[in-house]
């Protein structure tokens, strides 16, 4: 179809979080929309959402719903996408996912424009969106890989809520309220949902987000290590993480250490290339306690990097403060702009 | 003076957060004090603080107020501590105090007894006692420098606004209420009260504790760097630290990786280390969700370590999750500690 008619496009979970900033972020970045469908399940089926002033039906996702879609944004969970999106490809669609469920399928892109766009001319139908941590991490990363390499990477997260949904920063509300007031908090969300146990978010930093593996890290911290192997085409590269949930609603922050293969780069050179670095925008001076903080940072598309500092001891070691709205370049806005990249590059 | 008899104990700073904390834990150890004297500065002079159901005046803290004490556990600022530390000495007491006044003095020891109590017996007149977040990370790092030595410590903080002081908790609480009815807020002390700029705590991330150094690092992240490298006696121990400021009232945690100097230790025999290590509770069971968490440190003296892992890259490499009450180990009760050292060496 011509792009100036536009593209029949699908967002699949469009009354949750990450859906409803999708729907935003298409409508701000005005991209090229003949038609748009918006599915969830049959619970939310019914209810709408506006887009460009015009008002729209949610529908229930079915494999039919997908018929003449040519671009289908999901972000409802895993086991959606797991059933429906290969219905959306098998009826033409290009399908970006933003769940966890093809990330790691080695027929299957993962991509961060920004760092490899060139890896969605390999699609076979099915992009995967990264985990939300991994993004912004991967995207402050790129520019020292590209000029130095990279050897080891060690990563401590300050994750906020709504990371784990809606209904967890509800949860924070409720129990920040309940605290605030001298009154006994149920945790029932967080930190996993259908974990057994739950824990106080409000005034607490809870060192678990998702299920943990059997080699002690949680799946959240393998996403972060696996993702940005292979995001990075570092199947070999040292990555560690260790990921923390915190009573703020929107915005990730990272403490990244991180050592380059060569050496050479001056802390000075370093900045440079982040204040050039596509997609990053640098905070950082000191003198003017300029740093990213996640309340700057809510409804911004980029990521924002501070704190740089060389290692004392490790001449290839460097520290760095990275921060970034996950509900939109952790997902809505790294989805649309993967959508972007398909029209730019022709595969759509 | 024989022990049964008791000491004569003074409190400087005995209205702030640490002091009452001091005045608890000396009852709760039940130290053996034959007199307490409060003191802090004119402006609370005068009001009154319960020891062992005496109601105690606080006086005005004067060169001439430590006549016959005979410990002097100080908290009332840097400033404060420069000037009477040394006129507490002059007349027979010995010091403990919890500011950074004296901390990098080649002749005052910097304790933490479960590391280095044998440091005290070089004391003259002061000593010491480290930041609230040095304390804590070598008193979880100490098992493993003693058995396999230490090569690299990097660790990520997650600290509690009570380590700024009663007003930043007000801050804090103040600025919660305020964004749960959707009102301005004002901030006046975090994240340094004399700094020119103050941001927002509440549901937010600040990664700046003290002033910025001309290398980048903040003085926070100095002292964790250059205390651990002083208590645990390696000059050349490679340390790095970022230090970050957190909506949470009471409770540090800290993310830690470091590497043994020797291979060998198995992920078994670490948390045995942890295990059996003086002042340490091992929380470590992911089957189970257990770890430390703030919320759940408040009120007790030990240090909490969990979310231990091997590095998934590197041999000799670990990550642990480190967490304990900022007022007590990491302040309050390391002092009182020290003090029930010196009894147990014969210093005083």
């Amino acid at each position: 179809m011509p792009q100036e008619k536009g593209f029949h496009v699908a967002v699949v979970g469009a009354t949750g979080a990450v859906g409803q900033q999708m729907i935003k972020t298409l409508e701000e970045r005005n991209f090229p929309i003949s038609k748009l469908t918006l599915l969830s399940s049959s619970r939310s089926a019914g209810t709408t959402a506006f887009f460009k002033g015009q008002e729209i039906t949610i529908q229930e996702a079915l494999p039919e719903s997908f018929e003449g879609v040519q671009i289908a944004l999901f972000s409802a969970g895993g086991s959606v996408s797991k059933e429906l999106a290969p219905e959306a490809v098998k009826r033409g669609a290009i399908v970006v996912d933003n769940t966890s469920a093809f990330r790691m399928d080695e027929n299957v892109p993962l991509v961060v424009p920004e760092v490899n766009e060139e890896d969605l001319k390999n699609h076979n139908g099915i992009i995967a969106n990264p985990n939300c941590s991994t993004i912004q991490m991967v995207v402050a990363l790129e520019p020292f890989r590209q000029k130095f390499g990279l050897g080891k990477v060690i990563v401590s997260t300050y994750q906020a809520v709504s990371g784990a949904g809606a209904a967890a920063v509800d949860e924070l509300k409720r129990q920040t309220k309940a605290l605030m007031n001298d009154e006994e908090v149920e945790p029932k969300i967080l930190p996993v949902k259908s974990a057994s146990k739950h824990y106080q978010i409000a005034f607490n930093a809870v060192p678990q987000i998702d299920t943990f593996q059997d080699n002690g890290f949680t799946f959240e911290e393998m996403k972060m290590i696996n993702e940005t192997k292979k995001i990075m085409h570092m199947p070999s590269l040292q990555v560690a993480a260790t990921c923390v949930r915190l009573p703020i609603a929107i915005g990730h922050s990272e403490s990244v250490y991180f050592e380059t293969e060569t050496a050479g780069l001056t802390i000075d050179e370093a900045k440079d290339l982040m204040k050039n670095a596509p997609g990053v925008i640098l905070e950082d001076d000191p003198s003017q306690q300029l740093y990213p903080m996640p309340a700057n940072c809510v409804g911004k598309n980029e990521v924002f990097v501070g704190r740089m500092r060389k290692d004392l001891d490790y001449e290839k070691g460097f520290h760095m403060w990275v921060v970034s709205d996950n509900l939109l370049k952790g997902a809505a806005w790294n989805s649309v702009q993967i959508a972007e990249s398909l029209v730019k590059l022709e595969l759509v």
